[in-house]
Formats: structure tokens, C-alpha cells, sequence
């Protein structure tokens, strides 16, 4: 019963509180963007900052819970067969795609898509913030500061579920950055576990 | 002709394109929240995760500049004689203090402090991200992405400045959290420069 995003775009849906999500990698190396918000008041919505703060770290994994603006717990990680994500950076859009790789025409990347999928909920570009990126492999060093996006670690197959600790809306995508993939666009699946 | 703020409280003020700020720490070991929208339009606002990515790294000094969320240039730094600054974790606030901390009756924090000295402005606590922390002192594991904040590197009369890269609105606290300030609550100096 699982749907697949295709290459380069996005969904939205309802996560109620105590449903699992899993978000599958089917055939490896490729990047899913997680946005979430309190479906009760959607400007509540996931904080890289506050998570780090309250968890001590940067890098999240099983037992990890990922927190909101207001400091209230929205996903908690179950399982996870990869290790590695990234909560750093803001979703690739065409400004990234200008900037960092000089496209003249950029796609509109995953913030186009989450804006996209997003609408019918009324919640807009400016309330994206950096996303939960599954899959990510951003190395960092932690003397310098300096990061590098590698080539994600997820085999075919490799997954990560998460448990919604309040009513949600999801935003998810099938990454559309050529160097978050390891320069191929590949689908994402997800399926809604009760 | 600085302006002082005093210890765990905030001030709001324009900057007018082209000026500098000038951001003192006169006793040493204490961080200044910096947050900083375009005064065009104030649901533009400074984004770390914007700036880790077209900078390719997480600490930022002289010649580094902050991006928004739309992916304009804020504010670019002009000389900084500290060399650490954080931009990973959100300003603190009754919450960081109830979960961090344990307090009961907890202060409001940088945050608290921010909203009520930003509110003229029409800015609301939505719209505070992860600010720019200067002089905030948070060591990284590049390999675990563990964190841990450390007492500031600043000396007295250490500073920073910035230039505004737009008509900005900057808000900027004497930060209230004890872990980052070493456990002494002091003061901050600001001055702009034309």
C-alpha cells in the first residue's frame, strides 16, 4: 500500500498523531526532504534549531525526536536502516540551482514542490524551514565548519519510520538537487502505517 | 556614541543599507543573539540553513555573509576579532530554560526578549529562526554531531562588525542562558556606523 513520489517532485498529506511513517529509498542514493507542521496551527512547525538544541547534536537517528518552534515533540524515529540524515540546510529550490549551480533556467526544486504540495493547507514558502533531509549525507568538519554533500549511504531499499507525536501535516519529496543524489533523480516511496 | 544593553534583555533598531553594526562584548564571555528581516518585507529573515548551504560550512567570520530565506544577501562581516560565532541553535527562551535547565519559573530568554523588542516592528515569534549567536561558543563532533556549548572565546572589548547588505530590522539581545555566557549574565554594546 506504499506510494511512490516520482523523480523531482513532492507530496503532502495528514500524519495522525501515533500513525508511523516510512519513507523508503527504492533503488538507493536518493534524497526525500521532510517538512512537518502541527496540523492544529500549521505556523508551529519542525526547528533544525530547537532539535539541536534539546538533543545535543546534530545528527539524528532511532529514539531521536524532532521538535517544533514552540518546543513540542512532532516525529520521533523508530527504525532507520541508513544512520545518516541531514538537518542542516534549507531545501534545494531555483535559487540554489542559480547560485550554486549556475542554471540559467532552474528547476524549482524541492521548495517548489513542497510550496506545490503544501497550498491546500495554507502553509507557504516562508514557513519552510530547514527541512528533516532523510537520507542527506552532508560530511562536516567540526574544527573548520566546512561542509561537503556526499553521495547518500542508502541502499536499494533502505528505510526510516518515524511516529507522528501530534496531528501533522507532511511535506515530502523526491529531491530534485543533482549533488544530494549523486547526479541521478530517483523516485521515493512512502507508506502510511496505522 | 554605542548604546548599552543590559544583562538579559533585547533591543530592536533599523539599519539603513550600507551601514555597519558594531558588536561589543565589553566584559568578555558573553553572546549577543543577532536577528536580522528585510525591512521591505518582514517575512524575509535571515536563514541559516540558506547560508551553510551557498557558504558551504557552518562558521562564519570576516568576508562570510548571511543569506535570507529568499536567497538575498543581509548581512556581510567586516571584521570580527573573536572568530567564533554560532548559527546552529534557536535564541533561548521559557522553553529552553523548562527543558534545558529544569527551572520551574523560567525567564523568557532571548526569544521573549526578541518578540517584545521586535514587536513594533510587526515581527512575531513565528518569524525568529536559529538567529546569529555572536560569540556564542558551540563545539561540534564531525563525526557523532554532538554539541556542546563552551564558554565564549571573546575577551573584553572584543567585537564584531557587519555590514547591511538592505534596509534592515535587526534585533539583538544580551543573551539570558547561563551555559552560554559562562555563567555570568553581562551586558552588550552595539554601535552603528554610517
Amino acid at each position: 500500500m506504499s506510494e511512490v513520489i516520482p523523480p523531482r517532485s513532492g507530496r503532502a498529506f495528514r500524519l495522525g498523531k501515533g500513525a508511523r511513517l516510512k519513507v523508503i529509498d527504492p533503488q538507493g542514493e536518493q534524497v526525500a526532504d521532510l517538512f512537518a507542521a502541527f496540523a492544529g496551527d500549521t505556523a508551529e512547525v519542525m526547528s533544525s534549531g530547537r532539535t539541536f538544541d534539546y538533543l545535543e547534536k546534530i545528527y539524528l537517528s532511532v529514539g531521536d525526536t524532532i521538535y517544533s518552534n514552540r518546543s513540542q515533540p512532532l516525529l520521533t524515529i523508530l527504525e532507520d536502516t541508513v544512520g545518516r540524515h541531514d538537518f542542516l540546510l534549507t531545501p534545494c529550490s531555483a535559487d540554489t540551482f542559480r547560485i550554486i549551480y549556475g542554471d540559467r533556467d532552474p528547476h524549482r526544486g524541492c521548495l517548489g514542490n513542497l510550496v506545490e504540495a503544501l497550498a491546500p493547507y495554507g502553509i507557504g514558502a516562508n514557513a519552510i524551514p530547514a527541512c528533516f533531509n532523510i537520507f542527506m549525507n552532508v560530511e562536516l568538519d567540526g574544527v573548520t565548519g566546512k561542509i561537503a554533500v556526499k553521495p547518500p549511504l542508502s541502499k536499494a531499499s533502505g528505510f526510516i519510520v518515524f511516529r507522528a507525536e501530534q496531528d501533522l501535516i507532511i511535506g515530502l519529496t523526491a529531491c530534485s538537487a543533482p549533488q544530494s543524489n549523486n547526479y541521478s533523480f530517483k523516485p521515493i516511496e512512502f507508506e502510511i502505517l496505522p
